[in-house]
């Protein structure tokens, strides 16, 4: 498997163990991880941080994202890929959108380069939290939950 | 002045006696509000904390934002209008939109409702600072410093 996705996959396994929700990423430039992340909803009570917004702030203020690719274990939604936009990342790796379908075409609008990897390991992650816990779930993206 | 714009800027005043960018926000329900925040890039040397994204974490984990409003001195980039749309923040009152156009019209197809009240004291706070700290402005906004 790709190197940065098994390593993203290891962030959204630390989440888990941690009590948080399956979610990881990773910020990379030139074959060189900058920042790792996962989400942090529950073990910060933040609700800003998303796995990709944990990563982006862990790699700290590094200049310029134009060569950059994130991965996620999920795709990007909304408040992830506005970052992605906003700072010029240039790429998007994501381990899958089945369990989230997020923004991708939102990206690709934006001249964002999108690749999803459909991976069974990410898919499995998150829905076995999403089964356990839907209204955490439910939380992070700003559902309802019990749906209205 | 509207009152929750008057508390936007103070929060920009904040940032500004700091050293930080002067941008202020603060999410609003029903006449009270829930949380405020300001720009903390170069107080925190934190790349995601933009005003609304400080504010929305300074309010934590507060359920639905349906019925809030999220008030800011300047009209929110990508990223804070990323979350806006992923949490279902229903409106945006912008200071102005003048030294930064935003992402209004993202905000808009997403069926927010967004109002600029186009105030020169928002203004002026931000066009000077942007005029002493030129690569700080950049870097906040993701863009090239100097430009390419």
């Amino acid at each position: 498997m790709d190197l940065f996705m098994k390593c993203a996959i290891e962030e959204a396994e630390l989440s888990r163990s941690e009590g948080g929700i399956p979610i990881g990423s990773v910020l990379v430039r030139g074959g060189r991880i900058l920042g790792k992340g996962h989400n942090r909803r529950v073990q910060q009570d933040d609700p800003v941080l998303h796995a990709e917004i944990d990563c982006i702030r862990n790699a700290g203020r590094i200049g310029s994202y134009r060569e950059m690719a994130l991965y996620s274990t999920l795709m990007p939604c909304y408040l992830c890929a506005g970052a992605v936009v906003q700072f010029g990342i240039g790429k998007v790796v994501a381990g899958e959108s089945e369990s989230f379908a997020g923004a991708r075409e939102f990206l690709e609008m934006h001249g964002v380069e999108v690749i999803d990897l459909d991976l069974t390991v990410c898919k499995d992650m998150l829905q076995s939290f999403i089964e356990e816990r839907p209204e955490i779930w439910c939380e992070d993206i700003g559902e309802e939950w019990p749906p209205v």
